[in-house]
């Protein structure tokens, strides 16, 4: 089997409620909505993939508790790949209640890790890597994420690197040298250059290791360098109702990497991402809305 | 197969997180503790019966998702029987998100009903009501309720009320006549009869229909009262440490069934049933601390 992305990261359970007010006091309240969905900034990426219709594989380790068979029904109900996750015996599944105001989308995220032990090194699946055509990481699995990334540079295989909002460490300097593309909120690359220029951000972020650098920007669209010059915006597109914008990252790496796997430019990837990443956002957690590839064509030939 | 109590209600899903703050503006917190566990007052005072060593079945109508199979699941770990539930396609299950502050235990509850239809009168398994001692019902279910309670009459079943804080509703009145034992809230007790003087409420509730009325009032303990004359007050029994206080009022309701079911006396009943109560106050989680029959009979003859 081959495969076009492979993801290594960490999925998550979220519960995800609608709620009048955001609970600081002593409260019993009705939801408006609920929701349980698969997460996880890599996970969700994939699922993208898959519903574009894409070949995707997820390597990680979750518990054996309801909610990681819950990870792995979704997984395989979506089509991505299950054979490189580890199940930890006894362990427990990464998980997040998360509540959302209605008036304005607000959340409220509380987050319990789960005791699944990383993902360690010799985990890792190599013919999975070296089946696919593009590695997508964030970080998470530290050890187990530089090995993947070392393995697919050595066999070839696009390295692509999610840098998270508040998740920049230190640490990410040693991976970004193997990093091809690396797609990072805007708070990822303020704090990793020190500087809330989005430019100087980016060229320090080129200047790392990546040829190409993505800084999304949330409803004011991303921006995309390359090392050739590259250096360009994509507008946000809009769409008629933004009902949760959980996920709207995530559906944007995914759909870049489509379009990369594809053989798409980078302007085309990065219109492409902001529609698929736009589309996401008309629905109550992370993958509700998530469109399929003709949904998308759709979208781009009749934007709102 | 024969029960010594069988019950009718709601069952549900909660999930616990334990948080330094209820997040009354936009916050990513991490939890200390998360627990996922089933819950509903009827559920939860038959999953105390059966860690006690009775033999119990549950009556409910509950959704195809991943919750309804957690809460079978559930059960059936528990040996509560679940031949009386039925499953409805397609539909959800009634869950809820608490958040529980670290410093004081108050708590931030967001529940969502779930769209499973109600249990219909037919739905009612007779064969199990009939092979019961004692029928526990809290009202919800509302037509199988009175239903079920009319079954329970005719043949002789005791009917046992779970008068649950902020449930009093005067369609209530109607069931009352065929309850034999009415286990209120102190809130209940109130709403019921318009005064907060327990023993004119209770004195209320006696007219109504049941012989035997107790009002619980949280950590000042339990008050019983009886048709033909006796009332006493049951002091809340202590532990070391209270973590969370949900279910103690179910677990209550189901250590005082057991006492019935087994033939101890009112005041026995009360004061094994204050006990399982306070057990079960140790750990977070309506059902986490609930003792044995060796570890409540322990407690009760070494209090602290
Ligand atoms: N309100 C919105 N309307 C339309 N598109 C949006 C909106 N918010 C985000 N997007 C699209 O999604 C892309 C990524 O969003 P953002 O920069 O918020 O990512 P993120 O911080 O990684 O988000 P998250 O962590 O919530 O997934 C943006 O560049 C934009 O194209
Ligand atoms: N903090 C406590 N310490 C010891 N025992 C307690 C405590 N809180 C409650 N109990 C016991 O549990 C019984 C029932 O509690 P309470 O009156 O709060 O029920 P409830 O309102 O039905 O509670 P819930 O709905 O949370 O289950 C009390 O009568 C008492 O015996």
């Amino acid at each position: 089997m081959r495969f076009d992305v492979v993801g290594l990261g960490v999925s998550t359970v979220d519960l995800i409620f609608t709620v009048d007010e955001l609970p600081g006091r002593e409260v019993v309240q009705r939801a408006g909505e609920s929701v349980i969905a698969g997460g996880g900034p890599v996970a969700t990426a994939l699922v993208t993939l898959a519903r574009l219709g894409a070949a995707t594989s997820m390597l990680d380790s979750i518990g054996s508790d309801f909610f990681g068979s819950f990870i792995q029904r979704e997984f395989t109900a979506e089509g991505v790949d299950t054979g490189g996750l580890v199940v930890a015996q006894g362990r427990t599944t990464s998980k997040a209640s998360i509540l959302v105001r209605k008036s304005d989308g607000a959340r409220a995220i509380t987050f319990s890790p789960g005791d699944a032990p990383e993902l360690t090194p010799d985990e890792v699946r190599v013919d999975i890597i070296r089946a696919s055509k593009i590695l997508h990481l964030n970080g998470r699995h530290w050890d187990a994420c530089l090995h993947a990334a070392r393995l697919a540079k050595e066999a070839g295989v696009l390295v692509s690197f999610d840098g998270g909002a508040h998740r920049y460490t230190n640490q990410h300097l040693s991976i970004l040298p193997q990093v091809d593309i690396c797609i990072a909120a805007h708070d990822y690359a303020a704090a990793f250059a020190g500087t809330e220029d989005v430019a100087q951000a980016a060229k320090a972020l080129l200047e790392a290791g990546p040829c190409v650098v993505v800084v999304t920007q949330g409803a004011a669209g991303s921006r995309v360098f390359s090392k050739d010059g590259l250096d360009f915006q994509q507008q946000a597109h809009r769409v008629d109702r933004v009902v949760d914008t959980t996920g709207a990252g995530d559906a944007y790496h995914g759909a870049f990497l489509y379009g990369l796997a594809r053989g798409f430019s980078l302007e085309a990837s990065a219109s492409f991402a902001s529609a698929v990443a736009a589309l996401n956002t008309r629905a109550l957690g992370g993958r509700a809305a998530l469109p399929s590839l003709a949904e998308t064509e759709m979208f781009l030939q009749h934007p709102l």
